[in-house]
């Protein structure tokens, strides 16, 4: 049975987030049986003060992370010692992240719950006007970031991805110093709680986020560049495309975006000094 | 100016959606100016009855399909004839989809829009608790797919993407027969509007959909299985992994599901003939 049984799962405890399946490979000659390794989704329930807020599918690992930078780039929090605690429960139908948040931003969580936005790649969502839809971004001041740097942290990236290599379903974010040094990794489903991960725990681990980017194995959209914004963070390096409203984020932001990282080569989308 | 201004631009009416940017390549050599096309990306509101009900990020071509395929595969609606008529305008912030549906429906859409759910690759929704996001996938029948089938419409997919040919930055949903020619196909810059806008297509089309299966360019997540399955939809097929969500909810389907399909070789995830 491939259902995760969370109140048993030995997983949950040792942090391993794919699970093995039985399954028929095609190919030269006859399909046959083989193991294979598949990325852990699951329903978790970002929960604000006891009040359920919304519910992501996502990997379950890294949660406090996910909590942290989840509630600081959608603007749940303004400051992180306004979370006050957060601690991660299995229930019946997944799993939920229990936070406990200062009282003065319930009203700004209200607020937020009439502007949520669908996000590119994503299925339906529950912003009701175009007008609430698009919040404005961020200003940030771009790092000098080199093509040496870019193209080192690229190198290195692959060895950053447990879970990816073995499932071939997940996205990574890291953050990378400006000699292109990968300081730290988290890997999900989603390549949008693959960067919230990585931005909680930039902030737990209190780097100085003016001094470095953030490279993701995705492509870059819209809330890419505003999440990353919205941490200060002022360079985005992303493996594949950007669309052309992360490009109109960027220019809007100062963030320097850079696309379809690949070796030997990748593609500046918008570099502040050149206007 | 990269924004995109609807009410002026010819795209609208030629339905051509990458944008041109300048951009500098780095790579062997010193950078240097370049063209580049990027998909467009923008703010589309599903409006029912003049209620605004949610706003994606998508590409704005082949928004009637995308408004009934969406309809039907978030439930909205049960049949599309409930449908009575749909209209596209640029207004001051994206595009709103203005559809006109019968009253019955109303209250399901009511009932909806508390059972948002978070999609993997999604930054924030609004489902407020875990027992409403997962929904009971419909039950199919999956038709016979041969390993042929899969390869042939595999390898003809490439060139019916002409948005990702151009930008790089987009998803292709594909419908296929069962001898695995493509017979229609629709691009986004997200995967899941590529399928609601195949799956729009497909019943505008009145194709028989027992008898063929859809072709993804992407990774095929719960949600993937679950839109198609709503459809009646039997076979699925991904270019890329399935995550443990996705496997779960084809086994309660009955629906034949493949990934990492590649040149040459792919895996089956689940065919319900081996049970």
């Amino acid at each position: 049975m491939l259902a995760v049984d969370l109140m048993t799962d030995e997983r949950f405890a040792k942090g391993s987030w794919q699970t093995r399946v039985d399954v028929r490979r095609s190919g030269q000659g006859d399909p046959s049986l083989h193991e294979d390794y598949v990325a852990v989704e699951m329903p978790i329930a970002m929960v604000y003060n006891g009040i359920s807020h919304a519910v992501m599918m996502a990997t379950p690992e890294n949660l406090e992370d996910f909590a942290l930078g989840f509630s600081m780039s959608e603007g749940v929090l303004s400051e992180p010692s306004q979370l006050y605690d957060c601690e991660v429960k299995a229930v019946e139908h997944g799993l939920s992240v229990e936070m406990r948040i200062a009282t003065s931003r319930l009203a700004a969580l209200k607020e937020r719950r009439r502007n949520l936005t669908g996000r590119t790649g994503c299925g339906l969502c529950g912003t009701e006007s175009l007008e609430a839809a698009i919040r404005p971004v961020r200003e940030v001041k771009a790092p000098p970031v080199s093509d040496r740097a870019v193209q080192r942290a690229l190198g290195a990236l692959q060895h950053f991805q447990p879970l990816q290599a073995q499932t071939g379903a997940s996205h990574g974010a890291a953050w990378c110093d400006l000699d292109g040094n990968i300081r730290l990794t988290r890997e999900d489903v989603g390549r949008h709680n693959a960067l919230d991960k990585l931005l909680g725990a930039l902030i737990a681990a209190a780097e100085p986020l003016h001094s470095g980017f953030v490279l993701v194995s995705s492509r870059a959209s819209y809330e890419m560049v505003h999440k990353s914004c919205a941490l200060g963070i002022g360079a985005l390096v992303a493996v594949s495309a950007p669309t052309s409203m992360a490009i109109e984020q960027a220019r809007a932001a100062g963030q320097l975006l850079i696309g379809f990282a690949r070796n030997g080569r990748h593609v500046v989308y918008h570099r502040p000094e050149q206007e």
